[in-house]
């Protein structure tokens, strides 16, 4: 479907654009034809009403209903189409905390407006060409984003970098269907060598730039999602003690009863702006009880899905083949073992785990928490510094790798020098561009939109 | 200290005045001279800078720092004295979430500007003239208030309906108080009868005003609060039962053991407008067990405490003198006892509860909860509905009571018609004055601003 087909909402939308709490201010938002009508009826105010007001003007007044004053308040008047939807959108900035918002908000609904979906505000201003879907995609990130790090991220993406990338990569394989279909006039002739070579060329260059794009994507998972690091260990060697340390609190019960923790405890910690989501399992060992088999379950399937593990063991006990067989499943570039405990005499060294980072602890004497921490740092860099791209998600990712197939076959097709080759060739970039039109939302369909934007708070 | 005496800070304050969470926009606000020098230093738009434009404006463009940008925004003018604070106001409107919002504060407060206090911004507009103190106040109960005649009432505080009572009072005082220093002027000669009649005449009728205002306090104590409904009786008669009925969801863990519920378990309600605290309490009983006894113990205080008083009592098994002792301990206009388990055959009939209000009820059938919730609305609205003037805080109440009794003392004194009366009189009604002062605001202190001001959120 193209932007000019759609089927545009003319609904006039309004929802509570601030969080729900207790704070100084909350906001109001409509955008629609109706908005400043709407505003008109129950907005009172000194001077003329709010629809006979140029754009971009601050309103002082009253919202009322029925004569019945619901909250004092200023109104932002933006016109159509100097507005986030391009959409005339009023703006009312009422009292904070939970009851004045809502009682704003149903004065407007009850004139006539709908209340909006989540995310409904920026799909119009997609709709309406304002951004591209990479751009409605970055507000997204940006609004959720848990660092520092995350969030330029997410702001470098509203700005354009990626769509600049991925429009880039578009017009070249735009230029080079036009080429291949250019070299189909000489239908019945033989395929000009050298034509196809000149194709060849850019179609490469064109890939190796999606492979750049696609090495982003770790980066991105890591920003987004935060780094998942998991403490394992078999019991009572001081993995909660561990998650205590790194998030700098109490947050899990610690006691020297083995098997204390049978939930999986999750705990967030930004280290250097990349987030991590710090997790504490139950110890690993087999047991009668079902609650905490239940729990060693749970533990082993993070496991498998860890960004990095740290791996417990006391060193003051001698080394066993339960242990030594739970490594031997764990990724070593990924993985850290701790040797703790060295204050009750150590009979597990470094050497003795081969192939694996290790650390020295001693949990209780709060040492090497700090060897710990910077082998996360380290182990996470390697993903998360290795480019000065703008990172991509999983959505572009999936979509990148489908148009990265179709450019190869494309490719194979072109090397074969087969008389039907440009044609084949051909369908392949079409369907390649198909793809990458999805990214930026040139090409799009309600069910993209809608797994898009339902990730959206209302308001935005 | 009056106003014009006070010291006022003249630093640029700001700070993020939207709660804090996932959602669409947030708001970054300052107050002060330097708040358009600041806006200048750290916000590019198309056209002219904001300290050029006029008030009331609002310009779309992006916050930078050191030339990387920190947020695309919305900027908002409002110039002094035509704002909140009547000082210079600049509000960014940026992207909601945790972290845009710090950034754009950071930048901002990097430039020069020190983090407001709680509730520095509603202070400012007190102490420049633009609020009274009562209304400073109404805009930390419309913020906080749980339902929607709260926040009516909060409202009409804040438009000014009890600074017009408490002043009106105010006003007659002071020409009471005149009138009697008049008589001053005969110092040596009798004292005119009829002119101190003149004089008790209005003075009663002030204190019949503030009557109408103290009758006020416990109704706007329980829109403020919430009216306090607890749920006691012995073990397993019901208790966490009813509270799951009442707020409709299952919020205590119910259970046939007897002495399941320990803690103090409170859950909020709205019941036609007014918020309700409903509590459930550990059952009434003699016990062994040590945590038991402690809910016990805070179950009992509880009782003292409460607003409404729900005892519920198992009907299928003989009365015995351990409830009938407890039920004799409660005020017998504030409490309903509940006849429960009717359908295990009942032994116990309302008869048997001399003096109290009762309900018969099957909780596990639902049977008997409207009844005891229109006793809860029928109780309460005898507070809550019984005047129709604005309602007065404990603050207010305090004060007031302290006024009322200044002038109660004049009374007595014009009475007396004693030589000295009216010199005494006068010193009692300049005393009720500066009492009356404190409410609105007239007259202030530094410790009377922190006890208001602290209670606000940051950014309001």
């Amino acid at each position: 479907m193209n932007i000019s087909e759609c089927n545009v909402n003319n609904d006039t939308i309004a929802a509570i654009s601030t969080a729900q709490g207790y704070a100084g201010i909350a906001i109001v938002r409509m955008s629609g034809n109706s908005s400043l009508d709407i505003i008109d009826h129950v907005f009172t105010c000194k001077d003329s009403c709010p629809s006979k007001r140029p754009s971009h003007t601050i309103i002082h007044g009253t919202i009322h209903s029925e004569n019945v004053i619901v909250d004092e308040v200023i109104v932002l008047i933006m016109r159509a189409p100097h507005s986030y939807t391009r959409e005339d959108v009023v703006e009312v900035q009422c009292h904070g905390g939970i009851i004045a918002a809502r009682r704003v908000l149903r004065v407007i609904l009850d004139q006539g407006a709908t209340l909006a979906d989540p995310g409904e505000f920026t799909k119009r201003a997609f709709l309406s060409g304002r951004i591209d879907l990479l751009q409605a995609e970055a507000v997204l990130d940006l609004i959720q984003s848990k660092s520092e790090r995350c969030a330029q991220s997410a702001l470098e993406q509203l700005e354009g970098k990626l769509s600049i990338i991925f429009t880039h990569i578009y017009d070249i394989l735009l230029k080079i269907n036009a080429d291949i279909e250019a070299t189909l006039d000489f239908s019945d002739e033989d395929i000009e060598i050298d034509i196809l070579r000149g194709i060849l060329k850019p179609l490469s260059e064109v890939i190796a730039k999606m492979n750049i794009s696609l090495a982003t994507w770790e980066e991105g998972h890591l920003l987004r999602e935060g780094a998942m690091i998991v403490i394992a260990g078999k019991p009572n060697v001081g993995k909660s003690t561990l998650l205590n340390l790194l998030v700098g609190k109490d947050r899990v019960i610690v006691s020297p009863t083995p098997g204390t923790t049978r939930d999986i405890i999750e705990e967030g910690l930004i280290l250097d702006g990349i987030p991590l989501r710090i997790i504490d399992t139950a110890g690993l060992r087999t047991t009668e009880c079902e609650v905490e088999r239940e729990g060693v379950v749970r533990a082993r399937k993070y496991l498998q899905n860890a960004d990095i593990l740290i791996y417990i063991i006391d060193s003051s006990q001698t080394l066993d083949s339960y242990d030594l067989e739970n490594i031997s499943h764990l990724n070593p570039k990924r993985t850290i073992v701790v040797l703790n405990k060295t204050d009750l005499g150590t009979v597990v060294y470094p050497v003795d785990i081969q192939g694996y980072s290790t650390a020295a602890a001693c949990f209780i004497k709060q040492i090497g928490i700090n060897d710990i921490k910077e082998f996360i740092k380290r182990t996470i860099c390697v993903v998360a510094t290795r480019s000065q791209h703008a990172v991509i998600s999983e959505r572009h990712r999936h979509l990148l790798l489908q148009a990265k197939k179709e450019c190869e076959t494309a490719v194979d097709l072109l090397k074969s020098l087969k008389t039907d080759a440009p044609v084949l060739a051909s369908c392949n970039i079409r369907a390649a561009l198909e793809f990458l039109g999805e990214v930026t939302g040139k090409i799009y369909h309600d069910e993209l939109l809608d797994s898009i934007f339902s990730r959206f708070c209302i308001g935005k």
